[in-house]
């Protein structure tokens, strides 16, 4: 028995602990929290005494499931503007090009993102992020990269980490400055790679919110080596190395973030045998997005079976951005992940936890229900947790605890 | 002004009235309803006394988009058991075989259905209903096809009848005992054929509550003439005609639907050009169900462009089933049918609708916003209703009306 009684104990309860390939699963157990962490997790039948005498607050949780706070950690849900007009048009058939002519696609973005207020980007933002919470996320990865200015780009991870104060989630900010090459440095790219350089990362490490660099590596945005160039100096700045890489074509972008040490590479579906080996060896996570796949109706699918077979860390995420993944419904990345890009639903399930809780270095602090761990927790009306990925209907979500806290009920209430 | 005045009037609202292909946009409308029906509909310029005046209670819906209830016209949500396990299964890699044998595949829910008590069958449909009615449906078709027996097809239709005393909806039901040749009749096909000419259909006309006959008409399922001899039964006896269509193979399915003149053909993914051909001479309507190409992993898609320079009417359902589309979230169904089947957002829109409306024979009754039509209305907190096919969150519906009456606020009240 406890000498100080826990704070809280769930009960009645069956646990998905993240803590092995089969989801950790504890049936009839139960979780205790003190101090915002966990203070005990195991079978109800091994607690020492009766609950009430454990804790100063039993939670009876009549035969639902638990699992951690699930963690989104790949998103742009900062942005201005609006991209349903880009939406119609492309499926009245209009290409790319039409569209960025009448005044869409992502300079559409970037325009309204700087027009926009703080207040607005918070407004809209927090509103998407309610969204990720109604499904049970506590955790989420925010990237900038709708500024492209040195202002914007701050303005954005203030933003970002501002959601915090209107969200019950925990906020990972990212300095993706290197998104796309800004209008006017067309013929001049050099010059916005040393902005980034030598303004926009140490401006980022200066206003103290981003944790990770990002750049997107690909024929239309920055090339290996000034992909290179960005990631390692903010990897050495102390920052995480994320990777946007491999996802319309093989730059080799999976063992270019293995080479740098980067945390993860994101995307991936021209990942060659090669990057996955390279991953493997650096254990680099591959983060999976396949909201963008479906809406860009890729024809290709990252190489699932062999990053498996390789041991490589799969985490999943929305990718939630405007253009090619306006998703903020996690049940249907989930079955997107399972459906398109044949994870099992554990995978996609680890993918949305402990595998995510890596990819942000946070592996230590979330993701799995362990003693110790950070008490953010999903409690799930479902027979079975499989079917977060199965049935897509409304979120099954009827509790989220955030720092042992009880933070909203069913319903979104 | 009206003699007497108008029960409710909302105001300060954009309608899609789903009048015509561009969705018959009204901007600064205002709709009218007594006595269950819409009474006025236009621009609130037009409206001939102040708001007070005109109606007992007048509500201002904040700049809103108000659609017609959507139709779900071809839904499976009446069946017992649970298919999360045959998803994972699937997703490790096993057949359909091995799941059968393993006491999954359709065959473990219509055992599932017939030992499960009304009671159960009940609750759990109108829990699935009840996330249709979140996503603004107010109308659902329900088909039977889980029984195979005489006993249990009449009580899946009973049950689905009675689901309109627990959900804001009405329910269309149909007799579809021709889902699959049950377990028992494989060496002796024509004897339930001839149990279900001779002894279903009466007895479904008999109890009253379907008002469409269905038909499986694929090589796993019934025969063409098979299907034929039950869909002309069927009509004979009053009862619209609907056809499960060359989904998995060019069985013609599209031109006997023609033929017999059913309402409808449904999913249509290997419907030929002579098929597009007779249903656009015949006025059949197409029913998309993109749910299902999806989740089964299709790799043929519903010639669409064809369908549309036919001029074949073009519904769009979510199949609501647990084997093959586990959805009951329409907007997912909005977004696959664009993604995946290259709808236009109107298209999509009026598939859920005016569309919807003319495959269940009630096109003079509700899918529209006209004088004289149901009053079943959806608000909706989006600025340009393609929105609802475009950003995949929670379902932005704010209130819900049925005959006239709000009957649902915003956050699932």
């Amino acid at each position: 028995m406890p000498e100080t009684r826990w704070d809280r104990l769930w009960t009645d309860v069956h646990l998905a602990t993240m803590t092995d390939p089969s989801l950790g699963i504890v049936r009839n157990g139960a979780i205790a929290a003190s101090g915002g962490r966990v203070a005990w997790v195991g079978r109800a039948a091994d607690l020492a005494a009766p609950p009430e005498r454990l804790a100063s607050e039993v939670i009876p949780c009549g035969g639902a499931w638990l699992t951690p706070g699930f963690i989104d950690c790949h998103t742009h849900i900062v942005f201005g503007g609006d991209r349903t007009g880009d939406f119609r048009r492309r499926l009245r058939g209009e290409s790319y090009a039409e569209i960025a002519r009448a005044g869409g696609g992502i300079m559409s973005t970037v325009r309204a993102t700087r027009a926009a207020s703080d207040e607005d980007l918070t407004l809209r933002a927090a509103a998407r992020a309610g969204e990720l919470s109604a499904w049970g996320v506590t955790t989420i990865e925010v990237k900038s990269g709708y500024g492209l200015d040195l202002d914007t780009e701050l303005r954005m991870l203030d933003v970002a980490a501002g959601l915090a104060r209107s969200v019950t989630a925990d906020i990972s900010p990212t300095l993706l400055a290197a998104h796309t090459v800004p209008p006017g440095y067309a013929r001049r790219r050099d010059d916005y790679v040393r902005l980034v350089l030598n303004e926009m990362i140490p401006a980022a490490l200066d206003q103290g919110h981003a944790t990770a660099i990002d750049v997107f590596c690909e024929d239309i945005a920055f090339t290996p080596d000034e992909s290179r160039a960005i990631l390692e100096a903010g990897i050495e700045a102390g920052l995480h190395g994320r990777l946007h890489a491999d996802q319309l074509s093989d730059l080799g972008g999976g063992a270019l973030a293995a080479a740098v040490g980067a945390h993860s590479a994101d995307h991936l579906e021209y990942l060659s045998p090669d990057g996955v080996q390279a991953m493997a060896e650096a254990d680099v996570c591959a983060v999976l997005l396949p909201g963008a796949a479906y809406t860009l109706g890729a024809d290709r699918r990252p190489p699932v079976a062999t990053l498996r077979r390789a041991g490589v860390t799969m985490a999943l995420a929305t990718d939630a951005n405007p253009g090619s993944s306006p998703i903020t419904n996690v049940g249907m990345i989930l079955n997107l992940g399972c459906i398109l890009f044949g994870l099992t639903p554990e995978e996609a399930l680890l993918g949305f936890t402990a595998a995510a809780a890596r990819v942000l270095g946070l592996e230590r602090d979330r993701g799995t229900l362990e003693a110790g761990r950070r008490a953010d927790l999903a409690l799930w009306r479902v027979a079975d947790p499989a079917e977060l990925c199965y049935w897509m209907g409304a979120s099954p979500l009827t509790s989220l605890v955030k720092d042992g806290v009880p933070v909203r009920g069913s319903k979104g209430s």
